[in-house]
């Protein structure tokens, strides 16, 4: 049997990708058999707590073609879809056959075994949940504080926290302080603080970046605060309330968006909420008083010494969200943190670890934030954000309108093999295609891309050393829609191997200028071509020359980066571009507008191409 | 038989203790005896490359009594002696048998078989190597430079070094920072200073220290500076040149002399001379260049990894002292690193571990520091100086007129054993009274007291946390012939287990000032009475009220101080006290002199008497 089916193509889906609730999503499959097709059914299930399966009778229209108009009437969610072909065969007995997806291709297989059918995935959308312009059209950088800039004459330190040390000079590695046990003894600063990050208002705008995504900066034990002892207070060493608002004026004042790292998940167990070492007093806290207005928040499995933390780690108790109190506090509407930080004017929160925060809890977070226009919130996950299940629960990250978008860390990997040519140009253009299947359109445009973050190794380290390399992740960094956000040094050839070795402390006095040019012209490029900024997208590749291509288009301009990943100089040709959604007489006609046969790339060398068209 | 002798009793010996070259010593003993006693013989054998034995007979006179009176003729050193008796017994056959000393008494016991014996010590010295008054009649304040006070506005860090930590407060407890294999990582600071000690000249006044003993100053990797990279160089996180001969200049200008800490067994790895990591270039010093001039210092099994290192301390090359261009280079007449320092007026030197420097590097060392009137120089030595040997070496520091004195760390036992009442008092009052007998009497002023140093646990913690204790240790310290140096931090109460804690940076914010009044206290009364400065010492004991009692006199002074280290009170009586080198008679008239009873002494607590003499 010979069955043709391709969700990447239009002529048997469209529209192509995710849908909006009650949109009508037309199926056409074609079976070619020798043997007699009894019936051809389209099975959807959709996800939730009660799985739901229909079972929708193809049309037979044409030679072989069957098709089918299906409503997408349950409500958003994650839908899976595959076909069942009933057929009779040679000597009259009826047999069923299965066609699924297969694992990186909009085609399928066929699935003699319904359990082991791997499902089609439609993501159907509760509603267009665009981003704020200012986000979507945005480059950002994210700042780990207390390692950019220290503002202080003489580079004092505000205010260190007594049991830490502080780097002697700037330029030492970082290096975790730990105890026999691999227990952190002491916490290790380096002394950057907000007044620096004001300071280096100039070099924002010199660099082209539009948005600040700052790590935590609430106060805290540790050096990365993801541990907060106080959500209303700035962390001493970073500076004072008041340098915030000074900080976040200065920032709006020159065009740039600031938006905070919102750790909701856990607390600091030398949080005044938890109070483990009694530094807010002997009776204050969960821990020390069994009546404290904060017992509830915790989940104590023998009080006051065995209580849930998260990924069991002591030091960060964690927090019962199901607690009415402690939802007040963060997201209340008024006196709750989101209320306190949104009269400083901030522009949005990064949520850590947001799928450990259960839906209801996001919703809560939204809910405070929509009351003020043109914020942004977005979340840190890791997957595709479109199908992830998390503690028992499917997030509805990609359907429901809670997140604007989250952090791009596939696209990183696939940044990653691309330049150190780890997998096929097919596989990985196959691999950027399904999640731009997967995410509705507005969720894809809102996606907080990176190539490097305080999580993962820089990316110099994992191109090797290679600077070139580095150059050609910058431009699929900026070329991809999402938002780009670079990882402060990155741009300037800051090398780091992983945590803590990625923390170090920026290299204001040996910056590598040459990548920094770099990174400057491509904020340039994608801030004044809307084709960057809004347009749509396609993956090229060319697998005879092993090449790849990113095309993007508006009504006015397209524009088009060419990417030469091997070590050999490559002449560009118009024929043999391959693209996994579009028919290959269309490819050819894209890149022949371009003129490219005269044309030739260096090895490990990108070339940027724009037409702008006459309307 | 009943042998009677006792070296500390005048009646047995004439004089007490150490004599000067060619002096004659007489003995005297009694046997008696129920048979026939052939002859008695002083046995006299001097330490030395070549074992000398003289075998002195003596002469009979009254009843069972011999004498002799010995010339020590064979120079300066260590003269070992005993007695021989020869004696015919009832069977008519002769036997000897031989009369030494006992272990903690000068008294002593009949021994049968020669090679048991326990020798009799007499130190013979060359000449009265009488240090300059300024330091016998001195108080001195050892100080760690790193931890006791940052001069500098705001605390800021004179130039911190790359790769070291500093501590986030002086509050925090020093620690160090070792890698898995026990190595130290990164060096931790305070960032005392230069400027610091300058500042606190006026605390030093009030204190009533007439001179300060600094731990290394020179430029080094680590935060105590025994791994010196360079000796011309105050290290720059201390200051400058510049600042150290402000310093000099400010203490002299205030009544206080200032010794270093001359470290000249080894060096830091990372020095110039040999240059380990090639911070001073690629072939510069001795493990990077063979042709270096310093290649010569250093003794390399295998050019270059293998070397002679401090105790197997990679990181500290040890020197080789027979190298004539390092003698110049330390202790050359011009341009070395003591005609250097000289010329910044410093006071005088303590020399680390001066037993594993040989003899002849004493000498070179002591006839630079001769070329400039008033200077001191004492060592580190930590057992009784006077028969020490080290590496094959006898010692001749008491003997020979090389180190004024030395480290007092025997006495700092004696204390804590009298006041943690670890030992008899009786037990004590022996092993003060045997090093008083073994040093010859002006290196016995001249020995450098302390109760505790950067090497040892803090008094207050010897003291399980008791001010009371710490008060009578004090009080023993500041009786005790020779010069007290008060550890810094020690007189505010500053607990200190081993080494990092005995580090701890001086508590300016949380002086225990009812110490430091103790003191203070003791300083002044120190300076005011001669007995104490330059008075001869008798310690006193009785044991049936267990009672403790150091009596110092002069000419026109006699001051006596009681300590009772009981948790009792105590009425003091006049009979029955003890003092091993006197007649018990005149015991009684001492005490009888301070009309102790009316006097009675809480539990811990000790009684300090003066009498003035009229002459």
């Amino acid at each position: 049997m010979d069955i043709q089916y391709n969700s990447w193509l239009e002529k048997f889906k469209q529209p192509f990708g995710a849908v909006e609730m009650n949109s009508t999503v037309n199926f056409n499959i074609k079976v070619d058999s020798e043997e007699y097709i009894k019936s051809v059914a389209l099975i959807v299930k959709k996800q939730g707590e009660k799985v739901e399966i229909e079972e929708c009778s193809m049309k037979p229209y044409e030679t072989n073609k069957y098709k089918y108009h299906y409503q997408v009437s349950k409500g958003s969610g994650l839908y899976l879809y595959c076909f069942k072909i009933t057929a009779i065969n040679h000597e009259g007995q009826e047999f069923c056959l299965y066609y699924g997806k297969s694992k990186d291709s909009g085609e399928g297989y066929q699935y003699v075994n319904e359990a082991s059918i791997r499902w089609y995935q439609l993501t159907c959308y509760e509603e267009n949940d665009q981003a704020p312009d200012w986000y979507q059209q945005g480059i950002f950088y994210q700042i780990f504080p207390d390692r950019f800039f220290n503002g202080n004459e003489n580079k004092t330190i505000n205010s260190p926290k007594p049991n830490t040390f502080i780097y002697g000079t700037e330029n030492d590695l970082p290096m975790y302080i730990k105890d026999e046990s691999g227990d952190i003894k002491r916490w290790d600063f380096y002394g950057g603080n907000l007044k620096g990050i004001k300071n280096k208002i100039p070099y924002f705008n010199q660099l082209g970046v539009t948005g600040l995504y700052l790590n935590p900066i609430f106060e805290a034990n540790s050096n990365h605060r993801y541990d907060t002892n106080d959500y209303f207070n700035i962390d001493p060493v970073l500076g004072t309330n008041e340098e915030f608002k000074e900080l976040v004026d200065a920032l709006h004042e020159n065009g740039i968006r600031i938006i905070l790292d919102g750790v909701f998940s856990h607390v600091g167990r030398n949080s005044q909420y938890f109070n483990y070492s009694g530094l807010f007093g002997d009776h204050e806290g969960a821990y020390r008083n069994p009546h404290s207005k904060y017992r509830d928040w915790f989940t104590f499995l023998h009080y006051p010494d065995e209580y849930e933390s998260w990924w069991g780690i002591a030091d960060l108790p964690e927090i019962n969200k199901h607690n009415k109190s402690y939802q007040d506090f963060i997201y209340g509407k008024s006196g709750s943190v989101l209320s306190f930080w949104q009269r400083y004017n901030i522009d949005g929160w990064r949520l850590d670890v947001a799928d450990e925060l259960p839906n209801f809890f996001l919703e809560g977070i939204r809910k405070n934030i929509n009351q003020t226009d043109g914020k942004v919130l977005i979340g840190e996950v890791w997957e595709d954000a479109s199908n992830k299940v998390a503690y028992g629960e499917s997030k509805e990250y990609a359907s429901h309108p809670v997140l604007h978008g989250v952090m791009n860390y596939p696209l990183r990997e696939q940044i990653l093999d691309l330049v150190n040519e780890r997998k096929t140009i097919q596989h990985v253009a196959r691999e950027m295609l399904e999640m731009k299947e997967n995410y509705p359109d507005y969720f894809y445009y809102n996606l907080f891309n990176n190539i490097g973050t305080h999580d993962t190794k820089r990316i110099l380290s994992e191109c090797d050393g290679s600077f070139q390399k580095v150059a050609l992740a910058f431009a699929l960094l900026f070329m991809t829609p999402g938002v780009p956000c670079i990882y402060y040094g990155d741009e300037v050839g800051l090398y780091g191997e992983k945590d803590p070795d990625n923390r170090r402390f920026y290299p204001w006095e040996t910056p590598n200028k040459e990548l920094m040019k770099v990174c400057q012209n491509w904020a340039t490029i994608r801030r004044s071509h809307d084709s960057l900024l809004t347009g749509e997208c396609h993956f090229l590749y060319h697998t005879k020359d092993n090449l790849f291509a990113i095309y993007r288009f508006t009504q006015g301009e397209e524009s088009i980066c060419f990417f030469n990943f091997s070590n050999f100089e490559k002449d560009l040709s118009i024929d043999n571009w391959l693209c996994d959604e579009l028919d290959p007489v269309v490819v050819t006609e894209i890149i022949k507008r371009f003129d490219v046969p005269r044309l030739t790339i260096s090895k490990r060398h990108h070339l940027f191409l724009v037409k702008q068209l006459l309307k």
